[in-house]
């Protein structure tokens, strides 16, 4: 390779750091990629933080030690997160979007890539101080804000399932009753899954009165793992009372008017 | 905001970039943003194309025209993903992934938002120059590598379901038959999830005969859709007559042996 300046050598850093998302890079690895000093890298590592505060484009940070070395942590500023919060409710208040029964269809955010990316960035600032081992969810709907969640966190997915799967091996299967609807239904999850003594992250697309919520605290249980934290896409105001205290959410269901067809839904933030 | 230099302008250009695969910026949006002349954008997107070949990071692209611009593809190298595949296989070939009844537990892999991003990579490569408007993928365990893949390829997701949702709304419904276990199966799909005479890439984890992707290429006809490319990550060798005839896989799995625990998984790139 050719002799590598600094602009390459700045441009490449940003390019691999932000692709790996809480990724730490041992400052070695850079100085064998471009074959320079420590000094030079480290005066490249101080340009990249200041672009990147610069341009409110996330944090990078510098972990001193054995292990240490410099990682992007895609932060999203308040300011960041209350626009696209507020975004996020204007696209969701259409009557299109109303199903019969009082249910709203978000399934093309949920799944776009980029939304689900940005919710995963937005509910990951709540935990982002916190040490834990595992994100965790439950099938279906809110895998992809999961697995985002899990990717700007750069923890492992853990995906609770509703019915049993031979592809996963011994299982431990609890039952739970949904708070809003008193309906019993089975949580499942795969004995391999997760290690014991975890701490661990819920996170989920919905809640009303907190019952999954509540039912994976106690499946984590039989795991001897603890849920620390919990983050919902979107609450619903009522009722007030949820089955559990302390969650994290981005978005408050309102109300759905059927005969007007609004939905009234404001940011939390 | 002060001065800009050149440094920050490409460091700022990669790290958005990067961070949204294939979304076209237009020169002006960055012109704004940093200030500056076209011309000097010009050249600056020149040193950032440099850098990704340079590292071999993937493409940057320009468009000319009215919708014109800028993008990132995070295309892999053939030798790129050799290695991948290479690496994947080894850390499936492990007997503690051997399940009873002849199954292999990679939800470690599948599930973790790195492997993931990869494998979305890879498996996205076989697709990139097509025209098309939706990656489709079934519940459960294809869901992540689907998303990633329709990230990578910035188009959006649909998600077919196994069982009927009250909260999707009206639904087209399909009986299928699995091929190799001979079982009937129902898909869900939302009426709403995608619209006329559309173009889809169909995304699995795994593929034994083939039943699962007929059923969705029969599916996709009920929606007036065409599937005209399937990736799956992993496809048995046996039998090698499959119910559908083009797919792109990365790993071949030729054989679980119960005793001795070894999983014969090879690269088919």
């Amino acid at each position: 390779m050719n002799r590598i300046n600094k602009n390459e050598r700045v441009g490449a850093i940003i390019k691999i750091l932000t692709e790996n998302p809480r990724k730490i890079y041992n400052f070695n690895y850079f100085c064998d990629l471009f074959n320079c000093a420590k000094s030079t890298l480290s005066e490249d590592i101080d340009i990249v933080k200041n672009i990147f505060k610069k341009f409110q484009l996330g944090e990078i940070e510098t972990v001193t030690g054995a292990a240490g070395g410099v990682l992007y942590k895609p932060t999203m500023t308040q300011e960041q997160i209350k626009e696209f919060c507020a975004d996020l409710c204007d696209k969701i208040n259409n009557k299109e979007r109303i199903i019969p029964g009082g249910y709203i269809y978000l399934n093309d955010l949920l799944y776009s890539s980029d939304v689900s990316y940005n919710i995963g960035r937005a509910l990951g600032s709540f935990f982002q101080d916190m040490d834990f081992d595992y994100i965790v969810t439950i099938e279906t709907k809110g895998i992809p804000i999961a697995l985002m969640t899990a990717r700007v966190l750069n923890k492992p997915l853990v995906v609770v399932r509703k019915e049993g799967r031979l592809t996963e091996g011994t299982a431990i299967h609890m039952n739970y009753v949904t708070a809003s609807s008193k309906r019993i239904q089975t949580m499942y999850l795969a004995k391999k899954s997760i290690a014991k003594d975890s701490k661990v992250i819920f996170i989920d697309d919905f809640m009303k009165a907190g019952g999954t919520a509540k039912g994976i605290i106690d499946l984590m249980k039989e795991f001897d793992a603890e849920v620390i934290g919990v983050g919902i896409l979107m609450v619903t105001k009522e009722p007030k009372e949820k089955l559990i205290n302390n969650y994290h959410s981005l978005i408050i269901l309102e109300e759905i008017n059927n005969e007007s067809g609004e939905i009234i839904v404001n940011s939390s933030i």
